[in-house]
């Protein structure tokens, strides 16, 4: 196998890996979020306004979580450093 | 094995993986959205809208994660430029 | 092996974990939905109207999961761009 | 090893794993929809018809993520179009 | 190895592995559906006719998920179609 | 290492995993329904008939579980179609 | 390696290893209904005899899955069917 | 390596790993019954006898476990039928 | 494969999982403090102020854990000074 | 490798792994007995005699659990009968 | 593969493992130690500054266990001394 | 590899994996038991000699059990009969 | 490979880890330790002394055990006295 | 690889493995028994004086245990009686 191969091999294979156990972490404690949100919000209705709040700013922040894998993946497919030095000098063909 | 084909398998199997293991965390957390939703409307049936207003924001930003590896899966099979540079320059054939 | 084997082999590999991988998540978070519909139910009879229709939303939209997976596996099964180009140029036969 | 060795050898493993991994969720996730409506029955006897309903919905659904491996079982066993192509063209042998 | 000892030493070990890993959720889910019964009579001992009823339907349900490994195993023991090709046609001998 | 060797090992292999991997399933999910029996005869035990009938039928569906297993279990041992051609045909010897 | 000494190897690994993966499950199963046999009688010693005899056909239901698996595993050791024809026919030596 | 270095090692190690994973589940079962046995005695004195005879007929069956995973054991280094048959015939020296 | 091609692989591969597994204790940390956050909203929105502050300054610091790995990550794929090195010096070329 | 030094390095690895996972069992459940124990006798100081006479009893028979691991450790390396045999008759030196 | 290679390879893969692996425990202890600040703060807004304290200062404490990982890490990339070393003394080129 | 070499290896493994993976079991027990004795303290703090005697008694039989571990550990380091045979005897040199 | 380089890698490898590993348990101890400290707080104000007092000597006892693998991991790469003998000796080049 | 490169490698290894798996256990143990000392300050602070001394012998006899697996890993590295004696007879070089 030359150098172009193992490098397109492995940045399929490491892209889908990062994207995919990327997001279990945030899409549990996402769930757990919201969730949260839906019980307080039927114990006090009356600060639905603060909660909704509160609820977003911290989706936002376990979003951005998701966000770096998914930019990672990103990367690996479309901005690949190593990928583009072995395009351009044709490294161990 | 030449490159087309080692490129063509480790893609399939990545697309597989990707989306298989990435909805486990976004179903696992809807489904704790949507119950924490069931038990707050039995609790609190007059804040019915918030509730389901909330819950779906909810849903569509946990949802949002499964579409990341949805989308990786694709570009992986049908827009995967590692491949489509091997088609191309018939590298390492 | 020659690529249109090792291609059918992986196709074949990963179109079974795939789904079967991929309904786990989507299963336990339907149970889990149907399963506190139930019990809201049981709590409050006068909003039936209201629990049933958001539960079916809620497991449309977690259904949609395992559909994607369910896609996924059908396109490397009966539609698979690798396997059609592999049998279209016959590459490393 | 010849491709219809292999390829029937990868189907029979395929087919198996894709039935038993595939029923382990939607086998939890029924026993809990199920224990969860007895629970309501004894709670609530008055809406047992409603109660019936919705479970019956909700089994119906988790059942389909089953039926689903169920189907990529059978096809992988009796339907296989990779098994069907090396048979009639006797690629590899 | 010639194929047929292959692929009777896949079938064998898939067919035990398929009814082994497949009884262990449907085990499991009939165990809490059972004990969620006996609990819902000694609650309510007046509507054991509605509990017994739903038990048993979805007893039924669960068991279903069993019998498809079940069906899988036996048909990769007594009914392999892969196996009576190989038979038939002596591939790979 | 010749055919015979390949299946008997495969077999023996095979049929003490499937009983030992398939009771765990039974076993938890029977030592759950015994204890939930216990649990309702001390609650009511004024139903102790109605428990005991459906404690027998429940655990009588679960141990059906662990009968598929033994069964498939024991076909490996002492019916094994594979075993049985090997041995009238002498293939591979 | 010869056949005899293949076949005596596996025996001995998988009956070790039936049997004692094969307890795992029973003895959760037993301790959880001794455990609550003991709960109900310290709550209802006037139904001693009912629960002991609940607990003990249950005990016995569930002693039988052990019962079982050291079956197969006395099986392997003392009458392998596989064992007896390889040391009759001499196969592979 | 010959027949008896083999069998040899296959032995002891399996004597090893089956009373060591084998006493894993006992251990657990037998720690929950004597825990709830001295809740019991707290909670209902006056029955001491009844749960003391319970708990020693329920740990008697749960030892038998333990028993069966030890005997096995034992069986394999001081009564291995495989050891005598390639010391007694010298097979595969 | 020659230096600059494996150090490639070992960056893209090490980049991905760093950052994917990286972020499952930060999700989960911050989907807990989120979560309890607008538990506590719920029960006194009188101090919204402080919970707010102490949750914003929690986040920040449990973010600052996904940032180290980002970080990692980032220095892996675009200033990775052992990359730097062989391509500066062409060793082992 | 000569069988002497096989059967020493089995007989070592074995002997610690049969010790070290064998007391993960019986430590976990007299952690659980011995804690109960205090509870109750900070419930019932009155009873403390039985209680202190049942767990004794109790912690005996776990800890017969750990021995019969602790003894076939010994066995394994100061009474080895396949080693004895291998000293004695110079076997495959 | 020389020296420098493999010890460039072995340090990027180590020093990325051991940030992610690293963060996964205090990302928990953190996100436990914020949500139960934020309940204690709801119970009793009172002791804030106390309350407040006690948490930086736990946080403090906790975040030095990741940051041990942070600074193994860094050693490994930018003042490894293995790779100094090699660089300096060529050894194995 | 001679015989010294790979039995010192094996030896030095096993020494440190028996130690560090037989102290997890007692660790938490023991931490248990502490942890319990605590509480039972705060409750009942007339029978603090009682719980303090019962507590260390408790203590010293778990810890017995991470003693096995040690003595198996420190007998493998320092007393190993099978390193002084090969000593002793010069084995496969 | 040369004695140098082996002796290197590993250092490296097992310094990542034991930190890695090793901070795991501490900080996951350290978080419940803090947030017990937060709830009894709130619970108690008027013996935070006592409180903060007896949590931070818990948090030096089970900071020492990050510590120790601390200084291990610090032994491994600055202080090895096994990478000291080969550099010395050039043992093995 | 010679003897002394060998078992300088299997030390390391072994030595950071021990006391990084070592700790995780007593971390845990000593985490819940801290937590539940302070939850007993907070509920009983009349007895602070027993509840400390219980709780500082607690911790030291768990403190042991990571003492232990301490001990074996700066035996591993600073007095390895193996290491001793190839260094002294230069075996296997």
């Amino acid at each position: 196998m030359d150098s172009i191969t193992l490098i397109a091999i492995i940045s399929i294979l490491t892209a889908g890996l990062t994207i995919s156990i990327g997001v279990i972490g945030p899409a549990l404690g996402e769930g757990k979020a919201v969730a949260t949100a839906l019980t307080s919000l039927a114990q006090q209705p009356d600060v639905a306004g603060t909660i909704a709040r509160t609820l977003f700013v911290g989706l936002a922040i376990i979003e951005s979580l998701a966000i770096y894998c998914f930019v990672v993946s990103m990367i690996l497919i479309f901005a690949n450093p190593f990928w583009d030095h072995v395009i351009a000098h044709g490294v161990g063909k």
